[in-house]
């Protein structure tokens, strides 16, 4: 549709009636711009965890799908009182739940994925010149009963609306000026990204950078739907995310991120021989468990360590698991680690420029920094360090990768 | 369906997750006892006024459409929370909005009338031996816009479910133990009511009695549903409503009811000649405005003098529109009074009986207590009274009837 604009306010953007309001006003503007809009609201502030923790005084184990019937009602108080703001402002606007503008998902109740949007109601709505607010996060199974699309899955609303309704942009308005090259609560010389792509935005979200879902980002770069992360509180440009960076010379390094909440599983000797690894994570996969990295190393005998991380918080269900494995492959013993904290370097420039790695082992090293585990791909390395030591190898790799000064720059091919 | 109940629990009886779990016991001693059960869940607490406020922090008129998007939420974080609960008791349960099990409804938001209901979902639900939870108080319209049923519109949900399957009773749960022959907490001699008839409860409903919503009972009269007010925190026998009161003896007034929240107007002097009330109330009528009672009495001129009472909020609303019809009536004087109260005698008795007005003038005169208008119907008489006499004259009134010993009995003809 022409001149449509996906704008989505997270849930510190529409915490208080007086965001709200802000919010409301924003908008405003925008519509006075002739501009077609399509909103999409996160739950109010802290709505959703509150909800949750009301679940929890009931039962200790709610089931999934009275979860999901429970905590979508958070966006639809959000989507309600934004739409009354918008009419106080005389724009004429119209909320919708995820079941009203037929945005369907499979029943994978709590971590649904979308199929399908039947767009049809917006559309109407948008003709006849309204702002069209959507309830972010959620959808409907196809016996219409009420999915939710896990954490952040309001980005993936907006990003799914954008691609569906053709919009010419999607913007995520959050509490921060965009995407910085490290958290500036950790990085005092952190400093904002103006253009980024989709793959370096996507392992900047996976690796800890929280303004964005990293599902949502991948979903947008394969629909090329461009992407513009920017402050609800400030009328400054952001980051903008699309699938060429439009700096005429690209850093090697464009962000540090940091990730605090993994914890490390090892498996000592376990026998060196085909099919083990795979019977290792079809354990672990199998209960419920998702793992981030995984290491092997062989050392001179038959026999290898295997190590692996996953969330802090699954660590409980995890252990139990891996033991019965390990007992059944005669690896007698497991250890693990959850005093520690992930730091990667991301760049699209790493697929043209060497050295990287050893930069960022020298700079480790240069602070007493022990690794415990690396990890690499395409245009990330990840190390894995003692948490003690996070935020000050934040510092020294963002120093070394001349992020302070804009970055190490090369010449594009 | 066959040994089905469908159970009504209001907010107070879920207000928080303690009661909400107390709820849920009371359920599951019930499925042990091989009944079919259909629950319908209020919003907890005080969560619907809090969310109107909430709406009023963002705008002083939001739109009616958004208001029921909004306040909708109330009912669904119950039926969560409550199917919990009873997974938590190891009772099988699943929970629906009125969307989901399709209560549809005209589009009059915040008070949508009930076209409908396709139980298919719940009766497929019930037949796999689970308890079927329903939000109350929401339905949707044809274009899946989500409708509210106005205050106390989950018993009306109630009331229609037990309708559309043929329960064998609808249960009313409430934090009292049913229906009372006066307020009890005004007048201390008040006894429970173990039978009453559809139309002196809607009586008693209309007049003040806050213990189910009006319209629900005039439904269940049409439909023959019989209903059992009690209480969620005993299990005490309630009050049971249906078309023939049991007693063999009926009383001449069944109880007393007193509403305190109206404001009474008068037009004074308007000429006395067909067609001028119509005017007066299409005017009224038009402004949105609900009358309740309305008194005309002809002077010896050719002048009339018209009260009626309206609801104490709508005051403001109804001024100026009366003003207007005034002037061109020609009627330059317009008084109100906010200040009154209406007492309200009800009873089948009074059908066979005589001497029910005079005793009730009379024992309001024993107690100097001045009658500002007067209205009867068929089974009530209700007078207007100054607000200062209103618990006054309920406590000589209980007296005058005999509802302190029991009622002043009459054989049935």
């Amino acid at each position: 549709m022409k001149n449509l604009i996906v704008q989505k306010y997270g849930g510190s953007s529409v915490a208080t009636p007086e965001r709200i309001l802000a919010v409301a006003k924003r908008i405003a503007s925008y519509k006075k711009k002739k501009h077609r809009i399509v909103v999409v609201v996160s739950a109010l502030g802290d709505t959703t965890d509150n909800l949750i923790e009301l679940a929890h005084r009931v039962t200790s184990q709610p089931s999934e799908r009275e979860v999901d019937m429970l905590i979508s009602t958070g966006e639809q108080v959000s989507i309600a009182l934004l739409a009354m703001a918008l009419h106080k402002f005389g724009v004429d606007a119209i909320s919708f739940t995820g079941a009203q503008v037929g945005i369907m998902t499979d029943s994978r109740h709590t971590k649904a994925k979308v199929l399908d949007i039947n767009a049809e109601r917006i559309r109407r709505e948008l003709r006849k010149d309204k702002v069209v607010i959507v309830a972010g996060f959620q959808g409907v199974d196809t016996r219409q009963n009420i999915t939710t699309l896990g954490r952040g899955g309001s980005d993936l609303t907006a990003v799914a609306l954008a691609k569906v309704l053709s919009a010419a942009t999607c913007e995520i308005y959050t509490d921060v000026n965009g995407v910085y090259t490290a958290d500036p609560r950790i990085v005092a010389e952190a400093r904002l990204i103006p253009y980024i792509s989709y793959d370096e935005m996507f392992e900047l979200a996976s690796l800890g950078a929280q303004v964005m879902q990293a599902r949502s980002i991948e979903v947008a770069k394969k629909f090329h739907v461009p992407l513009h992360i920017r402050s609800s509180f400030s009328s400054q440009e952001g980051t903008m995310i699309s699938k060429e960076t439009k700096a005429l010379e690209a850093v090697v390094v464009s962000g540090i991120a940091l990730k605090k909440d993994e914890a490390k599983v090892t498996l000592c000797d376990i026998p060196d021989r085909p099919g083990i690894a795979a019977k290792i994570f079809d354990a672990i996969s199998k209960a419920g468990i998702n793992v981030d990295m995984i290491v092997q190393n062989v050392g001179r005998t038959a026999k290898a360590d295997m190590s692996f991380t996953v969330a802090r918080t699954e660590l409980g269900k995890t252990m139990p698991a891996i033991k019965k494995i390990a007992k059944a492959l005669k690896a007698p013993k497991v250890l693990f680690d959850d005093d520690i904290a992930k730091i990667s370097v991301i760049g699209i420039g790493m697929r043209s420029h060497s050295g990287v790695a050893a930069t960022m082992f020298k700079a480790l090293a240069s602070k007493k920094i022990n690794i415990e585990m690396i990890s690499t791909s395409e245009i990330k390395i990840s190390c894995i360090v003692a948490r003690k030591h996070a935020e000050e190898a934040a510092r020294v790799l963002h120093k070394a990768f001349g992020l302070d000064v804009g970055g190490k720059k090369i010449k594009k091919k």
